[in-house]
Parts: C-alpha cells; sequence; structure tokens
C-alpha cells in the first residue's frame, strides 16, 4: 500500500508539478485529478489508440474555447463528440460575438428586456440569432445537402470566417458527431429554412456508420468525457464496437445514484463490454472549467 | 408570511393527503413535491394549456412504465419527448424481456460474462438486443421510409406487439420525439441495416417542424421535466416559440452550479423567453422514481 | 434474480402501500426508500435491537417537528443524537414562535432589516432569541450545574412550557446528545450567561459515558440517520462498542466523493467495525423532509 | 458588462497564472475559483482583518497536512475551526503514522480484518489508536485540567513530539477551537480515561467566550471554508458578533438545496448579520483536496 504523500508548494509552483504531487497523494479530488492526467497522457501517446473526446456543458460559454481548439489542433484526439449547444455557443464566437460574465442571481426578467440569455453565469446576446441566420442563410444551399450531420457541420467549419472548434475539426480532419444538433441554436436556424419551405437531407441515422468504423477499426480506444449526456453516452455506444475501452477518463458534476449515463461510473461500462476490465481509468467529480485547463497545462508540458 | 406547518400523519395516510400536508408544509423538498403535485394539476386542468412532457434518466428499468403508460392513457400531455435509452428499454420489454434488481457494489467483469447490462443497479439482459434486433428486421421496410423521427417513433408504437410507451403514444396519438434516437440500442439495430447497405430516409432536421408548430399554435404551455438532457432542452427551445411557458415542474438530480442546462433552475428560461415571468413553475432535487409515483398518486386522485 | 416491478398506481392508494410497490421495484430512490421503510420496521420490531436516531439538517424549519416528537412519543428510538440548531429551532417553537415559509431568492439584506433569519427556503424571526434568552435567564440556575450535555438537554426538556423535541426526550426517558451543543443558539444564550461572569459546570467529553455504555450493553444496534454532522458521526462511534450495528439507513443528500463522514456509505463503516458485515442497510439519497414523512406513515400502518 | 476570456495555456504555467486567467474567464468553477485566490489574497493582507478559518472533511487523509501546517505558520489566519476527525488524524501522523491510498470500491470486511479503516479512498491503519492511547495516557494529567476546549488542544500541540496542525496552532498562538472534540478518535481516548473513573475538567460552553470575544474586537472580519459542518457554523455564529465578515470564502461540495448549514451559500448569512451585504464573497462547489493547494499556491506567489 501507498501512503498518501501530502502535498507540498514551493513558490512559483508550475501547473505540471503541482498535478504530480497530487497524483502522489493518491486520493480524492487531488488524486483523481493527478491520475486523470496521467491516463489522458498516456492514451495520446499510445500510438495504437483512437481516442474519442466527448464534450458538454457550457464549456463555449465558461471560457474553454481555446483550449478545446487547441486539443483538436494538437491532434490529441481523433474524433469528438458534443452537444448543440457547444457548437452553437462556438459558431456564435466566431461570428464575432463574445459570451458575458454574469451573476446566478440576475433579474432574469431585466435580462429577457436587456435581449441576454442567461447559462447560469454567463450571458449570451440574443442577437447572436441574427448573425448565425445571416450566416446559415448564405451558406444553406451548400449545407442542406449534407447527408450526415458530420458532413453538415464539417462545412459549417469550412465556411466559418474565422478559428473556431468546427473549423479546427474541419481543417485537421477530426471528425466531429452531434447527434442532438436538431437540438439546438442551429437547429432552430434550419428550423428557420425548412419553415420556409426548403428541404434539408441531413440523415439521423447516418453518422452511425462513421463512427462505430472508427471504433470497430481502431487497435485500441480511450475515452475522454467532460460532462454526460449524449456526447458521452453515443461514445460509449460505439466502445461496444471497439475492442472496448482501454482508457478512460470522465469529469463531471454528475452523480451515478440517479442511474442516467451522465453519471454513470466508468466501470459500469465493464458489464456492457464499453470499458476493458484491464483498462486504466478514472472518474472525477470536478467543474470541468477548473479540470479542463489544469489537464491541459500538464499536458503540453509532458507532450 | 404563511407559517410552516408541521406534517401530522394519522394512521392510513392516503399519498395525496400526505401531498397536500407536504405543500401546507411549504418549504424544501416536501413543500416543492406539494407544490409541483399542484402545478401539475393545474396544467392539465387548464384546457388552453398544452402539456410537453420530458423523460430522461433510467425511468423504465426504475420501475416507472406503468406509470408513464398511464400519464399517455390519461391523455394529461400533449407532447412527449424522451431519450433513445427509454425507448429501447420500453421496446424490450413490449417485446417480452424485463429489467432485473441489481446493485451498484456489482462485479462489472463477472455481469458481462454472465450478459447483464448494468445501469447502476438495474440490470438489462444483454439478449434483449436479439429480441430488437428480430423486431427492426421484420419491420425494417415500413420504418426506413419515415421521413421524421416522431413518424419513425409511431410507426414502432404501432408495430409493437404489446402496451408500450411508444404504442400508448401511437394510439393516442400523442407525438412523441427523440432527437437522439441514434444515440441508442435502437439506433444500433438501425445501424446494423444500414451495415448490410440499406438506407433510412429519416432526417434529422425535420421534427422541429412539428415541435415548434405545436408550441407556435398553443394558446398556453406547460412543461414537466423528469431529469433533463436533451428531452428537456428540446422542449425549453420549442418554448420560445411558444408564448413562453405558463407551467412549469422540474424534477432532476441534477444542479444548476455546472452551468448545464440539465440542471438549470427553470427561472433561467424567462431570460430566453422561454419561461413566462409570471408561470407558476418549481424546481424539485428529488430522484425521478420517489417523485413521480407521488405525484401522480396524488393526480390520479385529483383529476 | 428478481425483475423490476412496475409500480401501479390505483386510486386512494395509501402511502404504505405504494411504499410497498417501491419496494417491489427494487431499485433506484424508489426502491430504496422501499428497503429503509423495511429495515425501519424491522430494527424497531426487533425487541434485542436498541434503535440510535440521529438527526441533521433544518428538520423543524422543514416542518419535521411532529413527526420526530411521533417517533420519540411512540418509543421507536432508544437514543436521539442531533444537532443544536434543531433543539434551537425546537426551543423557539415551544417558546410560541413559528418558522415561515420563505424563497431561496430572497433579498437577504431586506430580510435581515425585517428581523428574519433565512434557512435556505424557511425563515426564522431573530425575535426568537428574546424569547430564549428569557427562558435562559429564568433557568439558568437549573441548568447550570449540569455535569453532562444529556442532563442539561433533558433538564431544558423538562422547563419547555409546551410540547417539544426536548420535552417528549425527557418524558419518555429517551437520551439525547448534542456533542456540539455550543455551537447554537441556545450556545450563544449560555454565553450570554457566561459573559457576565456565571459559570457552567457541562462538561465536554462526559456524554461519552453514556452512549457508550449504551451501545456497549445493546444486545444489538440499528441506525436510522436522517442528515449527517456530528449526530452520524457521534452514533458511528460509538457503534464500535457495540457489536457493530445490525441494522442501518442513512438518508441525506450528502454525497461519499467528498469523503467526509456525513456523506460516506454505511458500508465504510464495515471496515471500522461499526457495521456489522451482515447487517441489513441502505443508503438513500433524498430530501429527509421528503422521505421521513413517508416512512414515518408505512411505519404508522405497519406498527 | 465584462466579456469572458477564453484561457489560454502557455507551457510550462505556474499555477498563479492559470489562477489569474481563470478569474478572467470570470464563470463557472474556474470563475470562482480565481475569485476566491482574490478574496483570501485581500483579507490576508487587510492588516485590521481577522481571518477565521474552518476545516472539515478528511484533509488530512487526502493529503492536505502541509498546506494546513503552512497556512498557520504563514500566520495568514488568526482563528482556526475544525473537527475531531481532523484532530485525531493530524495527532496520528504526528505519533508516526500514516494514511494510505486505497479504494472507495474495497472489500471492507477485508479492510476490516486487515486493521485498516476506510475514509472513501484513504485507509487509516487501526493501529493508531494504540499510539493515541499511549499519548493520551502518558499526558493525561497535563490535557485533564484544561478548562477550554482550546486549552486543551493547545496542551496536545505543546505535548505532540513532531510536526502537526496543533502544534502550529501552539507555536503561533492561534486559537484553534473544535466544539465536537468528543466526536472523534481523541474523544474516544478520553472517554478511555473516564471510563477508568478518571475526570475531565473541561467545559462545553467554555470556548464561546474566546472566540466571540475574538469576533466582538475584530475591526473586521474575514472567513475562509473548506468543507461545511460545524466548523463553518462556530464561525458563521461568531460573525454575528463580530461586525458580520467583510470578506467570505466557502469551499464545499454541499449544496444548499437541502437547507443545512454545511452547504447554505453565503448570501444567506446576510439575513442573519453574519455576512456583510458589501463584503466581498465567492462559494465555490469544488472538492477541497483540488481547490486548497490551487489556491495555496497562488497566494504563496502572491503574499
Amino acid at each position: 500500500m501507498k501512503p498518501v504523500n501530502h502535498i507540498k508548494i514551493k513558490k512559483e509552483v508550475s501547473v505540471n508539478e503541482l498535478v504530480k504531487q497530487m497524483d502522489s497523494a493518491g486520493v480524492l479530488g487531488a488524486g483523481r485529478l493527478g491520475k486523470a492526467a496521467n491516463i489522458c497522457e498516456a492514451m495520446i501517446k499510445d500510438r495504437q489508440c483512437k481516442v474519442f473526446l466527448g464534450l458538454a456543458g457550457p464549456l463555449v460559454p465558461g471560457g474553454m474555447r481555446e483550449i478545446i481548439i487547441g486539443i483538436i489542433e494538437n491532434r490529441w484526439v481523433d474524433v469528438v463528440v458534443t452537444t448543440g449547444a457547444t457548437l452553437t455557443h462556438d459558431l456564435g464566437e466566431a461570428l464575432g460575438y463574445r459570451h458575458y460574465q454574469g451573476s446566478a442571481d440576475a433579474d432574469d426578467s431585466e435580462l429577457h428586456k436587456k435581449g441576454f440569455d442567461r447559462i447560469y453565469e454567463s450571458y449570451m446576446p440574443n442577437k447572436i440569432y441574427e448573425g448565425m441566420e445571416d450566416f446559415i442563410d448564405k451558406n444553406f444551399k451548400k449545407l442542406k445537402e449534407k447527408k450526415s450531420i458530420k458532413e453538415f457541420l464539417w462545412e459549417i467549419g469550412r465556411l466559418t470566417p474565422n478559428k473556431s472548434i468546427l473549423k479546427a475539426c474541419f481543417e485537421n480532419k477530426i471528425p466531429v458527431f452531434c447527434p442532438a444538433i436538431s437540438d439546438s441554436g442551429i437547429g432552430l436556424m434550419i428550423w428557420g429554412q425548412l419553415a420556409k419551405g426548403k428541404q434539408v437531407e441531413t440523415r439521423a441515422f447516418e453518422d452511425l456508420k462513421e463512427i462505430i468504423d472508427i471504433a470497430w477499426t481502431a487497435k485500441k480506444a480511450g475515452v475522454i468525457y467532460f460532462g454526460g449526456g449524449v456526447p458521452k453516452n453515443y461514445i460509449q455506444q460505439a466502445m461496444q464496437f471497439a475492442k472496448s475501452a482501454s482508457y478512460g477518463v470522465q469529469i463531471t458534476m454528475d452523480r451515478p445514484e440517479s442511474g442516467g449515463s451522465s453519471g454513470a461510473e466508468l466501470k459500469e461500462g465493464i458489464s456492457w463490454g464499453k470499458m476493458n476490465p484491464k483498462a486504466k481509468f478514472v472518474d472525477l467529480i470536478c467543474d470541468a472549467t477548473i479540470a479542463m485547463p489544469i489537464i491541459y497545462a500538464a499536458l503540453k508540458e509532458r507532450l
């Protein structure tokens, strides 16, 4: 048995040095954060391993956009699965809008009058929708023919004027999936076209072929989840077609006891054949906006 | 100011009587449960109000299937939005399979060998997939032509041999939406067909027309959420096209502080124009398998 | 393996009937609530078993006062351990004050001006302190000589003019412990006396003799926790001196992952010798103001 | 309104630089962690401000012991309030024992046989009690006469052979309070003496005089809470006698909705006169073993 080593902080400690000490402490949030960084490092370094990244929650309004783009541009991951909300927030910023620092105790009626949509304690300006409507309007012809959601999203990435998560995916040829894309601002913009009587070819089940094929042909697979929801579950179900995941990192504030997929511990996946019983994996209950920059900083020093 | 009335229990108290006393206590979980029952009652009784029900989490493996079917057959709700998992669990049971009482501390490797997939502390027999594969195989021709997910799901309901959530929706003409249907066992069965080179017409964005139209034309709207995820968010975004919701009940174990849609307090929706500032609404942090039967029992006595 | 039985609600179902159906569903919150009622029933019926009740959290401002008094008057438990806050709220109500239904979104500055202290969404009138000061002032001579906290609390119960938790404990000779009594409004009232130069004999460690003696001499022991904190831990440490607990029910919103005693799963106690490996026990993550009346109602019908 | 600035990570970023970027992002966990560091810095730098530190939860088994000792030796705080468990873990380590890295999924019966007590995923060797018994036995004469718990704890600190939290408090003359000291391993060791018929003079209410006096005479006050429980509440009630706290930082995994003091938001204290309406304060929901080293490292660079 290894003793718990107490963390000792010298002046001007780097994030990576701290994370290593957390790993040496070995227990609770600190220990799990240390282990999460190690497992991310191991799966990224493992040349045989395809890394699947699931992203849910308000990561863009939470200040994580540059880090996510960095992960993709570094090609640390091979597949991205995310929510329509994240892609909407990302597109909004790519079109020149910002999110704002707000308060969870705000007067929501007042915000509504002023045209700000609250996302816990960040605000999204409502006029973001105008910019997106213009963007979709202008590019609808190219988008409407895309048969899979991934192709649809890559096309948005290609057309996006500035740096963005989708542009980074497109340029680096990282497949990006978003099964519930219709459940988002982008979805609403497409509805705006449908309401005018236009047609969109994008199929609901089409992407399954690609993600399952990537899983199926991967020699090894690793999963990294920030948040749960559809992104996690969609990767998890693909893992049944991989030789089950060899590495896993789950970081979320969701808990297992409600029984939903979002908070389910990774070990539950062993029963399903999604997670290898010998896999290196860790569950960390932590706000993604705290854990993501710390792990990213540690990895940047290590890789 | 109303005083907190202490709950007094006489022998053989009915659930409805207890819920009324909880409402009279007025605070914390008890008070909110009491209020939730009242608001559900009010929105169902309000003839002008279209009621949107969002269902997420393991409600079928959690023993809620008969209650959900009851809600639909009683026509208490006008729209159902749910997850692919719930519809998969439901179809499995309609095909004669059961879920089993298990343990959250189970040996997952052992379960895997025995062919049981763990959902926290309930188990799904893996052979459920064989039955579903047969079902989809046999009925694929009828399913593959459905252009919207709702039509696809109603068709499953129509074809289902026994009582089920989807059959109840179909028979009672309750529209049922599931934007992330590809993220589920049903999705995997359809992938099985795609992998054989077959085609499915179902479109990713098509359903938006119908749900937004229902919201748009409703004189008033009410929302009831058990769990968060895509079902909640998909209804919430439709509420922007209603005259905003006049009633709201949210029951989940998710918390607001991670900033995701699942745990966001209903009042946040006011800033978006999803919730009316004058709406009657309540957030209750409670396991759905506790709150749902209690509210259902109270409503059954009241309605 | 037992299948999950779906709960079926007939009209005017009693709470006890519903709880039995929850037990038959067998999983998640519903299953655990059903099991909790069964285990409480079993330990209360077991004549050889001493039942230790731990109470933490705002149970009195939450409307649970009559139920707690009922538990004591029914002599379902042999020992009560609670917080200074609960005893302060209880004494306040015994002296004629009430708690009020409020809002978690209240303007706290405004409440402060109006003399209301907020406890999440219930309010305590600040003038409660005047009544308590008078009470302590008048009775200080009798209180100051009590060497143990239990004797000090029984004396308050004896002196209390109306029905109260402490009065019920005193009259039924149920030992009541509160190790952190100084951390409460009652503590502050005693400080008011100390500040005038008076002395109080009550010893910090004295009660350990009595609670450990009860545990030591018990043939069997059972524990019921609503909330965690000192009450739970104080009972748990006594269990090391019992033959370890044979029954256990823990109901709290606290989670295990922060590693504190409050949210620790009961099974953790097995490693300490606090819980018998063969004990019947269940952990339920649920608001106490929901679970307590339900279990009480079920027990009232069964016992 | 300030925009959310996206965190950009350059190589070998120091913890302090990261925390500043988190503050600039401004929202969710990251923003709150940034703000927590700022507020800690401000209250420590404010010469007129007395800083009260509340510590609950398994901080010593979680690897935080050196940091806590550092906080005290740096004299960043003026008062420490903690739990008996923390002081027991601290004394154990001072007597040469260690805590060990374990697993939350351990076989607790097996651990019991091997003599390890589980604290979520760290293990405490049971033989720690032998060492403590010897220590208390040897020093009982000096301890038994201490009239206040603070004097009792300082005496333990004085007598402790090696570096410890209590020794640091004693040597730096930092008052340390622990109202529920009887609820701990140290309490049990004292019970061992009482069981032999010995007497201990330590009074239950005595310490209130000193902590309230410190609060009362402070020109300004600041509070820092890692975890909730009695330590938080005991400081909060003292704040009613200060001119209310001017600074506040609360870091815990407990939530407000159960209504208990542990998870209550700091703003609730405004209604009580515990927190100044103009105070700088922040609530952060985060594992203490993650947040504490980060804030400590940031402060070490800044102070």
